[in-house]
């Protein structure tokens, strides 16, 4: 029997840079400067729910967005931005496979205090300043 | 030392009923007929973050929200509500108690693909509906 191989939708692959790989999974930089952003993938096949992952590697995802949630908290600082709130959510309504949002917010965001989902346009980084950010992280 | 209390907030009590208490969370049924739509909230003071909570905590929130995530499939199934997706997301953008949304999701809700938070108005349950729905967790 092969087994299912994880591949990475061509939608987050597009809109987003790749970090590293954490217990689970690619951790990601949003490609969108308006917020400190970043993605997790389970680098697992065929998932879409949380609870579609097995009891272990749901806490290995929990134990990465305590790791991306003080990653972004870094990133923050470097884009100058207030962290004052951390949303952590796993929508997938557009891209089905299993993604976690790690995002700073504050009160002076354009989307504050609504989600950011959805919210107008993403504002791609400039030339070079990605790989700053990415330098960060390494 | 006195041990601060937990006091839910006012205004999460008021837009929600109780269901009951889990291993950490108290988890409550959102008044808005819209979405099949249950609310975790940490029953410890003064967190307004994931990872404000201790690790123990983060794992007792996690299997709070397996337990919701059945739930929330069950509830939908009584508001005869096809689950394709569920949202699970910390927000806390407006208030600031520490809490966990567990949404069902489809194609023919009404703010779909886009996020259900600051859509629209709630419409509430009328007159005996959330009885029935809340009875069906007892």
């Amino acid at each position: 029997m092969n087994m299912p191989t994880f591949i990475l939708d061509p939608r987050i692959a597009a809109s987003s840079y790749l970090i590293r790989s954490l217990s689970l999974c690619q951790v990601r930089l949003q490609n969108d400067r308006r917020w400190p952003w970043l993605v997790l993938i389970p680098e697992v096949a065929d998932r879409r729910e949380i609870i579609d992952l097995s009891e272990a590697d749901q806490t290995r995802l929990l134990e990465d967005v305590r790791t991306a949630s003080e990653m972004v908290k870094t990133l923050a600082a470097a884009m100058d931005f207030e962290v004052q709130k951390l949303n952590v959510a796993n929508l997938g309504n557009i891209v089905a496979q299993l993604h976690v949002h790690v995002i700073a917010r504050n009160d002076q965001d354009p989307a504050w205090p609504g989600p950011v989902w959805g919210f107008g346009t993403a504002v791609p980084f400039e030339a070079g300043e990605q790989e700053k950010l990415l330098n960060l992280f390494k």
